[in-house]
């Protein structure tokens, strides 16, 4: 998506090969009609699908599923990070392993706001290695709802994460799909 | 604001005297539509006072917020709930205590995003002892910013934060203010 890719170019900041920082429009500024934007896009491609949940991971993902939530005039659910000692009988759990970090963290998803009725559109800022899409993934099948899809907005295609969820039969759609980078460049896959 | 003490009582659940759980629209489930209405509420409350911001805490007030940013036409700042551990000298760090949680957290604000030229509008879920509120106003105040005032969803009139921050001389305007609760029932303040 041209409007994206305009912004990274922009407004991103590419520190080496595998690090950009967005934080000026994503994570930790965020500008509010650029989401607004986005989420029309991802409502768009995902539209007739019949899609009844959008579902997220807090916290930078929750302004653009907010965006496609409305747009797509369904109710977001966001998938909380929270720590394990809380056993609740009421919520589906699943650890997520992030590599890049070297942490583990529990995601937790309460029964009653996905269930097996439910075809749920996951939205997420970034996919790279894909941990915490495949655990967002993995925990929503816990419901036995259906996935609809995966929208992301920058996603680093030299690594893994796309592949893995595409194997799995799970469409993703990102709307930036970065090639190559490095200090201050920044190449996008040509569709 | 009529819509969400509706909203409170068709769909709130008022555990005690001092817990409602309102994840089925805020927090865990988020109702689109109405975080638009909230958001273009408080929008509307503050405008004509030159507001260049609007800043949250991460992560249950990101939805208000984004949709005020969104009618206000300025920037969204997150100010990040981040460990002690990375110590960044372009960034401003306060403690906030949770009297609630028994916890301790460092919020943090990136020196980039709000400078002394900005008037910001603060957003957040939830006012009960106000020490979040107080923490993102100590916080925007180590940038030189100034304050336009405080939004808050669902505020506990019978807790102190309300009159902590207006002690301040800072205005707090809560779209719902519970004057009492206990198991099943929900009295608002009489305006």
């Amino acid at each position: 998506m041209k409007l994206l890719e305009d912004k990274i170019l922009s407004d991103g900041v590419a520190v080496n090969e595998h690090i950009l920082k967005v934080d000026s429009f994503i994570n930790h500024q965020v500008d509010p009609e650029l989401m607004q934007e986005l989420g029309k896009e991802f409502a768009s491609h995902f539209s007739g699908k019949g899609i009844t949940k959008v579902a997220t991971i807090e916290s930078s993902g929750i302004s653009p599923a907010l965006m496609t939530a409305l747009a797509l005039n369904v109710p977001l659910v966001i998938l909380k990070k929270q720590p394990s000692k809380i056993l609740n009988q009421d919520c589906y759990q699943t650890v997520v392993t992030s590599y890049t970090k070297g942490t583990n963290y529990e995601l937790t998803l309460s029964q009653k706001y996905i269930s097996e009725e439910d075809h749920v559109l996951i939205i997420d800022d970034f996919l790279a290695n894909g941990e915490a899409a495949t655990g967002a993934v993995r925990l929503i099948r816990k419901s036995h709802a259906t996935i609809a899809g995966i929208g992301i907005l920058v996603e680093k295609s030299f690594e893994p994460g796309h592949d893995k969820l595409t194997q799995q039969g799970i469409e993703v759609y990102s709307l930036a799909r970065i090639a190559k980078m490095g200090e201050g460049f920044v190449e996008f896959v040509k569709e």
